[in-house]
């Protein structure tokens, strides 16, 4: 797989095919990711694994309870397969439901999940389950990562943004009155479990979500995933979906592997997300995480073609691209209070700002700005829009 | 410094002396034992540190801005000289009063400290210093694992437990309404300050309390310290205050380094403590926690004369050590009352339990046997005192 980051990477990512082919088979069922971090681990990516969970996790060698973590949205659809699943492999799995929504990614919630672990006598040998989106992840995540100061977990992401995005990285956290992911601790799953066909059942604007963080990996590590999309925008219904998960997935584990501590390369994930954050802010979090990256990203572009050598033609593309996939790539919100928003930043430094730039296909670059440059280049950049 | 350990120790402990010269004095001021985890720190033992923290702080390269968690007890005595030693070497402290007492170890009052910081825009470049006993030290330790995923912390321990058994392992955690430290993490100190000079306005009882820890030590890694004590008990006003203190810091830093995991050395440390728990829940927690430490060692060093080998002359010492330390040394409370806590006790595991069992002068065994058999023998050794 080529990579064409700035730096050279330590290739830390295996990707395994189970269908008998040396080529990565774009339309092959199963996907195997290796994340090398300490301790590795798996990110399986198949249609139809939730119904072998339970399997997997013997293969793997967990032993103990389960505890499944869900919430209201997505509980009554799945829990009941995944329980099957693990009753099969003769696991007898408890089962914990959440307030589904942003909301529930509190200290509240938190602590009303370790009052279930303690209230049900579960040890240090058993295994909590994070069955859902975002929100369950980070908070099921955090939840093992301090119950009796650590207990395995597995992940079983069921939005396209928890697949691509919070199955690997090991970051999890709950939000605070003052901010959001103030809470948490860095803690890898034993496991995760992507199972594509769960998507079919995500609301459609979570999807849409879903795949701006996908487009953001084609200007980060993988141009051939630009070609891909654009033949073919991404449904939950695509035959490439499997394929491009993984291609996301094995994306982030090379970058996140790369830098773990965040120091330099590792930021680039942060494409699109430095203004991102004052467009949630602005809309009281309600827009969408991945369509306020999609503009983000747009805004971010457009800077790259004015101003650091993005060609028109690849800039082009990439709207284009967000658009197919019925992105925004515009906004209404004054840039004065996007740029206010960045100055309270966890990237800002002081008087500096670190931004990350699409400059070719597969390419971007970490520049280090003072705030009142990125001022005056994104004023000058969006006059010409 | 001898070690006796049944298993051997990799020597990951060093103590510098810092008054010029090679053999460890026994009157000497200062002691500094370094802590071979990953990272490393180093804990300073010296009278009237208080004053100097702030310089050995910068000499640590501790940057950015120290809040100060500390409780009500405490604070008042000795938060001001802190602020003080710290403005002195140009940092802008900040000061944070937990209510005193072992309710304070709680989620909420976690949550108090996890705002605090956010409220005070305290980032991943400043510092916590935990100014106080074993609550205060747990609780910020855990703060200082999961703010923002993590920041430094020092340790400022003002009790003879804190300084003894708190300041080296690195774990961290609050209580659950099912049972204590349920939930926390584990989290090495930058670095630990124990200045004896504290140890004054320590009450009486929980000075005492701390001794029960301290005579753990005698027989478990260092039966030098056996004859120290019992030639002159330890007070706050001993001259051998400071000695005392350094070897058994360094005492538990052989034995942790030698099993980070808990796996085996290192439970060598529940000397005592597993019926210890069964006595502190039956007091409703009004008992000290080292009162409970002092019973629970008589109770399996009689065992341990009965039944595995304990000189009686040795036993007679540790029983008279405890009795000129005023700690107790037999309780009425039912024996079927501390086999009944044992059997929930985190170091039971189904049937069996270990137990750690003293043979001789710096020196114990782990023991696991199922819990009927140490039933049985409980009840045979105790009918024979």
């Amino acid at each position: 797989m080529k990579s064409s980051l700035h730096h050279p990477t330590n290739e830390s990512v295996t990707a395994t095919h189970t269908v008998g082919t040396e080529a990565p088979a774009l339309h092959s069922d199963t996907r195997r990711i290796v994340v090398h971090t300490e301790p590795a681990y798996t990110v399986h990516i198949e249609h139809g694994l939730l119904a072998t969970v339970g399997h997997h996790m013997r293969a793997l060698a967990v032993t103990g309870h389960p505890v499944i973590i869900t919430d209201t949205h997505v509980g009554p659809l799945y829990a009941d397969s995944l329980v099957s699943s693990l009753q099969a492999a003769d696991y007898e799995p408890l089962v914990y439901t959440l307030p589904a929504g942003e909301e529930s990614k509190s200290p509240e919630q938190l602590l009303h999940i370790l009052n279930f672990l303690a209230d049900h006598c579960i040890t240090r040998r058993d295994v909590l389950i994070a069955l859902g989106g975002g929100v369950v992840g980070d908070i099921t995540g955090f939840a093992a990562a301090t119950y009796m100061r650590g207990i395995a977990y597995v992940q079983i992401p069921t939005s396209l943004l928890a697949m691509v995005d919070s199955s690997v990285g090991g970051k999890t956290a709950v939000n605070l009155p003052a901010g959001k992911n103030l809470w948490g601790a860095f803690k890898q799953p034993r496991a995760v479990f992507c199972d594509p066909d769960v998507l079919h059942t995500l609301p459609r604007e979570e999807f849409i979500g879903g795949c701006g963080e996908v487009v953001k990996y084609t200007f980060l590590d993988n141009p051939a995933l630009l070609g891909l999309l654009t033949k073919e925008p991404l449904t939950p219904q695509s035959s490439h979906l499997t394929d491009v998960i993984a291609q996301c997935v094995a994306a982030k584990a090379r970058i996140v592997a790369a830098d773990e501590t965040e120091q330099g390369q590792r930021q680039l994930l942060n494409l699109g997300h430095t203004l991102a954050h004052g467009l949630e802010k602005y809309s009281h979090y309600t827009m969408p995480h991945g369509y306020a990256v999609a503009i983000g990203i747009a805004l971010m572009a457009h800077l790259g073609f004015t101003h650091y050598g993005l060609p028109a033609e690849e800039y082009r593309q990439l709207i284009e691209l967000l658009r197919a996939h019925h992105l925004p790539v515009t906004t209404e919100v004054p840039l004065d209070y996007l740029l206010e928003a960045a100055r309270h930043d966890k990237k800002s430094h002081g008087l500096d700002v670190t931004i990350i730039v699409p400059t070719s296909h597969g390419h971007s670059e970490r520049i280090t700005v003072p705030h009142a440059t990125l001022a005056e280049q994104l004023t000058a950049s969006l006059s010409n829009v």
